[in-house]
């Protein structure tokens, strides 16, 4: 691999594109001139080789994709505009350049499709695996961003897609399963997730959408901050959650249960949010009604008798 | 350990003062109101075990404290004021609450003291060592950062305080030596280092101050990102460079030079300026001229037939 200079210089020529009046990489800090009216969003994830991702099975172009999603659809959940990303990456000695430009190369692919430019970060050694700390910026009307905390009993509880996949796909992975039949769509949706940015922008604009978030540990879990955060409780219909038709297939074809992946799996990054009953019908983005907001605290699961919880990393 | 819940329970707790209008900790990305007329800065480094530090020879308070110094004098360096920080560490399942408990402890005393609080986050496992990113937001009056790239010739070079301290601290910690007489202030020196930020501020509102970063490689690299983004040169008189009487004291009984702990040591965390002669002697900053800046690339080094050069990572 090349020096520590070189990296960031081949960085630099690889994001470009910088928004007018902004100062990027080459500085202590980037500098970002402020929109009066707007309020800033900040949202930071770390991703650990051994943790999050295995080095031999995850392409580094797929895992630099995946380090930009997770952070965009947190600006996501909000209904945010992304403002841009700061990379800081710590890199064993012995990793080859072309993993280097592999995920470099992922990282751009997404950073062009959604159109936000990356403005600084960090370039270390690191005496054993791979970890990667991305942060994003992001912007949003003053007072506009749709917070957990919001939500109000009699809402509907809603999810912009299918659950469920990425767990699928994570198991194919685990398991060795050939890629082939649904397994390709299945880990494609685990490593390379699109956050739901124009979705969420729509959402958090409407003002019948209460409370938001990304599905990232499994709604079995992230439903719950939504109800801590908001002090009320919820009731869903399993059998109303979302599950594509290859996730079913495979869970059938491997003695798993869809509703384990849909519910527990995380890491779908659809949106999770709560709107009244009166905005459902002309809600103008994709959605799944799959429960509504109560103010007994908890949640009941109706149509199963199983408990389903989230994904904890400790 | 905790679990993770558990965990950023804790440090909600910890860090409970938010500014007027700002959302933390608790929900996908932390708000911050924008005040029209200034400019966001943004800084991010990543500090890792067994690289930037030996987790038996640092108390976990320390690393708290340098983890955030590091990254708001990175803020100091642009002349801006603080907003608040990010905090994302990868934990070995190995760890314990009290070094947990010793690491934040140290963390909250440094963003008590300069008045900045916690603004969010992530937490996860490591399967190897710790892994630290912290982020820091400043903010400055639009278009007031001192840059890098702002150095005219005929500028004085001056740096707010001694160099070499902390290398020379460094060094007393690799080499076992003795904590008595000079050895604890430098090993204080390297382990709890203050951001300038009060200086830097200060330093930033002057029109005479042009371009303006932190040392944290050493003058000897930090010197050469100023003269490469402003396209100048530079002219150092190495007789002229501040070391302490600690330092010397040490580098003396030590066999070292103190030179090479001044110019190439780094981790110094004063300020590293050039400011147009007329400017210099109403300055109400402490500070020690070095040199000046030439139209010729590169450094010229006088009184000294050494070449100094900076850290490098890789």
């Amino acid at each position: 691999m090349k020096g520590e200079f070189e990296l960031i210089s081949g960085i630099r020529k690889l994001f470009p594109q910088l928004p007018e009046g902004v100062t990027g990489i080459g500085d202590d800090c980037a500098v970002i001139p402020q929109m009066s009216g707007t309020d800033t969003l900040v949202s930071t994830d770390m991703l650990v080789e051994g943790v999050h991702f295995l080095r031999e099975d995850i392409h580094p172009a797929q895992l630099g994709w995946k380090a930009a999603a997770v952070n965009f659809s947190d600006i996501a959940a909000m209904g945010g505009e992304p403002v841009g990303s700061f990379l800081s990456i710590a890199l064993p000695k012995d990793i080859s350049q072309d993993w280097i430009d592999g995920f470099l190369s992922g990282y751009r692919d997404i950073s062009q499709r959604y159109g936000f430019p990356l403005l600084g970060g960090d370039t270390t050694s690191s005496s054993s695996g791979v970890c990667i700390c991305v942060t994003v910026l992001g912007r949003i009307v003053s007072g506009g961003g749709c917070l957990r905390s919001a939500a109000v009993p009699g809402d509907l509880i809603c999810v912009t897609g299918p659950l469920g996949d990425s767990a699928a796909g994570l198991q194919a992975i685990l398991r060795g399963i050939p890629r082939e039949g649904d397994v390709p769509y299945l880990i494609e949706r685990h490593y390379l997730p699109c956050p739901r940015i124009q979705e969420g922008m729509r959402l958090a604009a409407n003002p019948d959408v209460h409370a938001m978030m990304d599905v990232s540990d499994g709604i079995g879990s992230d439903l719950r901050h939504i109800l801590e955060e908001s002090g009320v409780g919820a009731e869903v219909d399993v059998r109303m959650v979302p599950v594509s038709a290859g996730t079913r297939r495979f869970c059938q074809a491997n003695g798993l249960d869809p509703l384990d992946m849909a519910i527990s799996g995380g890491e779908d990054y659809e949106l999770l949010f709560t709107i009244d009953p009166s905005g459902e019908r002309p809600l103008d983005v994709p959605h799944f009604v799959i429960g509504k907001i109560t103010d007994s605290p908890g949640i009941v699961w109706s149509g199963s008798e199983k408990d389903y919880t989230g994904f904890r990393h400790f």
